[in-house]
């Protein structure tokens, strides 16, 4: 069987697995989630055997440090993926929610129901935990999934289908409800974003090359997260402190994540009250400082070059800008800035309102720190990751992410004139 | 200039102007859309003398009669123009609403902005008046817009773009709001839908080789609207009178629009009851009968073909079908529908339940004519089309289908343990 072929087998199934999904009842789903991690459960030793072979694999490769420790699974992960097929299933369904509901001077009554998008392709990088999470927030959501993890994860990931396949079974629903594509031949990932009779939309999660290479060539819809260049503006009326705890925070209290504050962004007549302060709690955490010619004027940093402002560091180094006004700083976040996260510290409410309204980023904030940018924080429960997409859904994106609405008409009769 | 750098700079200045009406208030949007009719019904003789052109290249073109007729102008459509601008001014404004904003246990207040998508790309077939129609509602809902007429319509789009931009800039906006590509140059279509740095979404208007040669070719996200095979299914506990008024409108009300049905499915157990009536309804009509063979029991009618399952035909026209029960009228529609608009006919209870929350359709109806399918039937006050897609915006697009959200927060200061 060729690549093409053995997609199209498992395409066709996810399709036909996507009906019986999208109107399976709440306690259905629920039972499922409840059914995989009992799987797992009583799989741990096979999972973990298997993820030791890719884990030996992956050393004989060469994989660093940090590609072994996410490819790594223990009881614990796996306790942890349990977990969350728990919590999943303790989150509100989505599907079938009836809103807006009104009568029409036609008569007719007319509203919305939420809907599954159908199947949802997930494309990710050699972590296994992912396999789990997203199967069960598609599942939870009334979708079918197709996943295709990291080659390197192969072993790990078919222990993994062999768990959610008993799970679906138990619980009576296709096992095509998840379909993990459990070959190595990377073919597999074109076929999955060019073919939009199998994949209602697609969801890369991983570094920003996989996302780049996934949404250039795809004709699938991407729900994509590029890069996070978040920033802090201190305006001329924020309250001192609130400045220098925000701006702290949004750097130092981790620095990986996508929500992490990469420039810094003055009002000159605060700047050389904050900036000395902040100079020296940056420098308890060894942050390197970037700063234009006025930020150099107040305080010892290296000089910040063009690239510096479009630049995610995802590390210790941060670029600091001073501007003029709330409008300067306004322009910089959406020339520069990646519309992910920008959050403004100010006591003034009509900048807040003006901030608010004028920034164009999936999430903008008002005297808090950009590293709230996070499903959970924000309330959804659970998150497949964070839109930097205009369309569909933007930010963090979590069950309703991946659902639709349809129009719902109900007459007695009624027809058109 | 080539006709890359021509929309290149077209496009740029379209992006600049989009982070202007995005920010514009409610007021000066009506007070451009006001200010285009004025400079319309100024322009009456130019624009028709435009026309006037337009119309002799067609009819020396041997354009067919219906392409002349939704080419030409009069005073009577350019009014209707006029009109549709103030409907327009009228309609709330969508951008800025503000919702659900609720504490989190961190302390932050988190809830939703409504915002413009960006920059709209339109492409249409020869009709002047979808220029101002969709100007209007990309200007309404904070958008700055594309548009691509048909070359046949060239100098009628051209006098009309002359009163955008005299409109625009009389309500102090800039004339990038509102882009007309005055080329004819049909290279111009394929930047516009591969140029995501200029276009945010692309919404073609017309026919369905337009549709299928824009989506097949975009890498921007495309809001289309294929076919529209549209089914009633007439069950066995339907009231017979209103299934019989209900699948006599859905056809005959008018048959080239999208919502018109194009396939009746008949519970076996009411299919003698009720067709012998219609058959006669839709022979003062005439309209061509084509059934399967339980209906060829029933009623005199012509063989239904495989083909016609999933034919639009957009004619006096109908294929018929008879069930054996619910779930079989429901895999028809999912099978062979194009997820358009479907009707069930019914007086029980729990299969008009059953049915809306398994027909996967834009629109889904009970005991209505599915020639409801419209903008302003649902109330949504105007209509740039009727969306197949899945994602975004489904069956028909208002003002809000051309917006998005993003998230806003509020805190006190707030950082993230």
């Amino acid at each position: 069987m060729t690549v093409s072929e053995y997609f199209n087998q498992a395409g066709a199934a996810a399709r036909e697995a996507s009906r019986v999904i999208a109107s399976a009842g709440t306690e259905r789903k629920n039972q499922a989630l409840i059914e995989i991690g009992r799987a797992l459960d009583t799989a741990r030793s096979d999972i973990l055997e298997a993820n030791n072979v890719d884990m030996e694999a992956g050393r004989e490769k060469g994989l660093d440090d940090a590609l072994l420790d996410r490819l790594e699974l223990d009881h614990n992960r796996i306790s942890a993926m349990i977990e969350g097929l728990h919590q999943i299933a303790g989150l509100a369904d989505p599907i079938g929610e009836i809103t807006d509901m009104n009568y029409r001077p036609s008569g007719i009554q007319v509203g919305k129901m939420r809907v599954p998008l159908g199947v949802i392709g997930i494309i990710y990088e050699s972590r296994p935990n992912v396999t789990i999470d997203a199967a069960a927030l598609c599942l939870k959501s009334g979708n079918a999934t197709i996943l295709r993890g990291g080659s390197e994860a192969i072993n790990s990931n078919t222990a993994i289908a062999a768990c959610i396949k008993t799970g679906l079974l138990a619980a009576g629903l296709p096992e095509a409800v998840v379909v993990v594509m459990d070959t190595a031949d990377r073919g597999i990932v074109d076929l999955m974003i060019t073919s939009p009779d199998w994949v209602d939309i697609i969801v890369p999660r991983g570094g920003k090359g996989l996302i780049e290479r996934v949404s250039s060539n795809a004709t699938v819809p991407v729900i994509k997260h590029l890069e996070g260049i978040c920033h802090v503006y201190i305006d001329s009326d924020a309250d001192k402190q609130k400045a220098i705890d925000v701006a702290f925070n949004a750097k130092c209290r981790r620095y990986g994540i996508c929500g992490a504050m990469e420039t810094l962004l003055v009002h000159q007549s605060i700047a050389s009250d904050v900036l000395p302060q902040l100079e020296e709690l940056y420098a308890e955490q060894s942050v390197e400082l970037r700063g234009c010619e006025k930020v150099q004027e107040i305080i010892e940093v290296n000089a910040a070059t063009e690239e510096d402002w479009s630049t995610e560091y995802l590390a210790p180094i941060l670029s600091i800008k001073v501007v003029s006004s709330l409008e300067d700083a306004v322009a910089h976040i959406n020339n520069y800035g990646s519309g992910h996260t920008d959050s403004i510290v100010t006591e003034s409410y009509t900048k807040s309102r003006d901030f608010m309204r004028n920034v164009d980023s999936s999430s903008v904030m008002v005297n808090a720190s950009t590293q709230f940018a996070d499903g959970f924080e924000f309330g959804l429960g659970a998150e497949i990751g964070i839109s930097t997409n205009k369309i569909h859904v933007r930010g963090p994106v979590g069950l309703e992410g991946l659902t639709s609405q349809k129009w719902i008409v109900l007459g007695d009769g009624h027809i058109r004139p």
